[in-house]
């Protein structure tokens, strides 16, 4: 029989506590108590070829500390430099972190603009759910974002292709070893001025349809962008490499169910013989997907702009066996990833139960033709040619 | 077709180096290069009824850089203190990290011995290769170990059901947001003096059959003690509570599998009304369960002593709804966690489909017979007063 829980668990008053006093009696993140400390002499910007993806960062960063008794505490800009941890923390021994990626970008009048920075904001709150980490007032963390943006605006990379790569990262650091919900988090972000993921156009690349190894499951955090997604990924992707292929197609279950490429959304596009329509396919948002922007601006945009007399697009589950059966009666038209880094990913072949299927890709070219009209429509958008809805946003000026 | 893997592929290259130098060109973990650095005063012990489980730490540290190149720098013991980490450092982005739990004891002697420390550095070195971090030599990780526990030796607690925890732990340290395998780490070693974990003799556990949740899958890392597998189970910890249990059964599966208990595993014990005989069960090692050294230990005890005309000792799946039914039958006898932090853990309810399950306790205590069997069994041999194979090593001598 049920019994009725006991209202003297020390859990559930722990539970109580962690989800009512952080947005009650505790203080709020809170744009405005910002300090800034900044570094004696600004950085030159590197020659734009010499830039490597996160591995170059700007002068400053921005850091904010919580704890479940105050609160957040005032948000700090200060010189960019290491992070002490107790070595009992309990980021470093439970993988309390959790990250976003978003970038800004110069427009050809030299403002400096968010794409959709409301998204990731949005998302990192439900990664620090997921984990039992602090919420914050999403606006609060822009307004903060802009701030070291500004600091730093002249480290934004000039040019198509270029952009200022930022990442927010919450950590738990409570100092203890017992497993258990953090009393303490940092709150930082870093950012890296980044070059075109492509420098000579598109490269389309070869993916391993992966079953021997899985990244998400119902009931797991596959939908959520917490470091505990990413190292387990890394050895498959080198057992991939061993074979000659870049990156995992990630395929799930039985059925082998596509869900993502490496550490993207995949999107693929079949047409209908009898009819001549087309059909732009991505995996569902049923929690073993991540929630990505790039995806969402993917299907926004193709909602909007192709035509529906013409085009299908599905968010459905489809298999590894469908692309193969698909691609042998000519019906595969093409597939590509999608992400902040990259933008999009066009893919030419997909190993599968030893053969490759073959990704039809335009005539001397390195993609499909709408996995090149996306990255157009977003590109236009992300530098500020074109505008749509609130999807940008100016944080700087470098005039 | 299938197609010849390109030998110019940089992952392939980049695969063959992390696999073949570490062990090839590079330094080998050597415990003889270790360099002291004291403490200027040795701290006094806390009082016994102080220790609280990974809050108190003795005063020396051991830390071990690796680096691709090199490969393993010379061991160092030197003051407790924090680990300075790059804010890129791919420890805090992508959970390059794992960790081990095994303790010391002090004998009725004076010596201080190490509990089957092998069993925990073979797995120890199978979590760093799934995650691409290096493997190293365990036999001189020990010897480093009992150095280190030497230096601090007056701090491990006496008596029974104290010890000293001993948490090794290793992490990927590359600066950089890329995601790929770490080409730089640390391997470190605390240890903290510990109480028993049930002051007042044992304390029975609720537990909540859990399938809102799911802890680990095939093709996963829940086989492995990486970070990346407690984080997310901490919120559906918090669930469980808020409904008045302890912690989460772990089911996996629509064929609801028992696979763990917390962070431990777990033992039922059923009986045969036919022939009275009973049945120990505890799920297999499929890559789902951690091989627990407990586990391990209860498994190769019970097989040695417990009589097979009474006994059956089975590695199988069974379900809850196998729980369930011989509960209602009366065949279910008694059931336990077991980890290094408690031993074992009795269990006397799970609540499942809004009823409770009721298991057996022996009249007036708090656990069945088997768990304090088990219990009686491993702590004489941790504590020195019984020898079982070479369970145990003396690396200190508090005399």
């Amino acid at each position: 029989m049920w019994k009725r829980p006991s209202s003297s668990s020390n859990f559930s008053r722990g539970l109580w506590k962690l989800l009512n006093t952080r947005s009650m009696s505790t203080s709020r993140l809170d744009a405005s108590k910002l300090q800034v400390k900044r570094v004696a002499q600004r950085s030159e910007p590197k020659p734009s070829d010499e830039l490597v993806f996160g591995k170059t960062f700007t002068d400053h960063m921005l850091t904010i500390e919580w704890t479940m008794d105050k609160g957040w505490d005032a948000p700090v800009i200060k010189p960019y430099g290491p992070i002490s941890l107790d070595p009992a923390s309990c980021v470093l021994h439970y993988a309390f972190e959790l990250f976003e990626g978003l970038k800004a970008y110069r427009t050809e009048e030299g403002k400096v603009v968010l794409f959709r920075a409301e998204k990731n904001m949005e998302r990192m709150n439900k990664s620090a759910a997921r984990i039992c980490l602090p919420g914050f007032d999403s606006e609060e963390l822009i307004k903060l974002i802009g701030k070291l943006i500004e600091e730093d605006k002249h480290l934004v990379p000039k040019g198509q292709g270029y952009s200022l790569y930022i990442r927010p990262t919450m950590l738990g650091t409570t100092d203890g070893l017992g497993v258990g919900y953090p009393d303490k988090a940092l709150l930082y972000v870093i950012t890296s001025p980044v070059g075109p993921y492509y420098k000579t156009g598109f490269k389309a690349v070869r993916l391993l349809a992966t079953d021997f190894a899985t990244r998400a499951w119902p009931g797991g955090v596959g939908d959520k962008k917490l470091g505990a997604n990413y190292a387990p990924c890394v050895l498959p992707q080198l057992q991939a490499a061993e074979k000659g292929y870049q990156q995992n197609l990630w395929l799930f279950g039985s059925e082998k169910y596509i869900t993502e490429v490496g550490t993207m959304n995949v999107f693929f596009v079949f047409k209908d013989p009898k009819t001549g329509k087309k059909e732009l396919v991505t995996a569902p948002l049923d929690g073993t997907i991540l929630e990505g922007v790039t995806r969402d601006s993917i299907l926004t945009l193709s909602r909007e702009r192709l035509d529906p007399k013409e085009w299908e697009i599905n968010e459905r589950y489809y298999t590894i066996y469908e692309v193969a059966e698909r691609s042998k009666k000519g019906e595969l038209v093409e597939a590509f990833g999608s992400g902040t880094a990259v933008v999009v990913s066009p893919i030419k072949e997909i190993g599968w139960q030893g053969e490759d299927i073959q990704v039809p890709l335009l005539p001397g070219e390195q993609s499909g033709e709408l996995t090149k009209t996306v990255a157009s429509w977003i590109s236009a958008i992300q530098y500020g040619k074109e505008q749509h809805d609130n999807w940008s946003r100016v944080v700087a000026d470098v005039n």
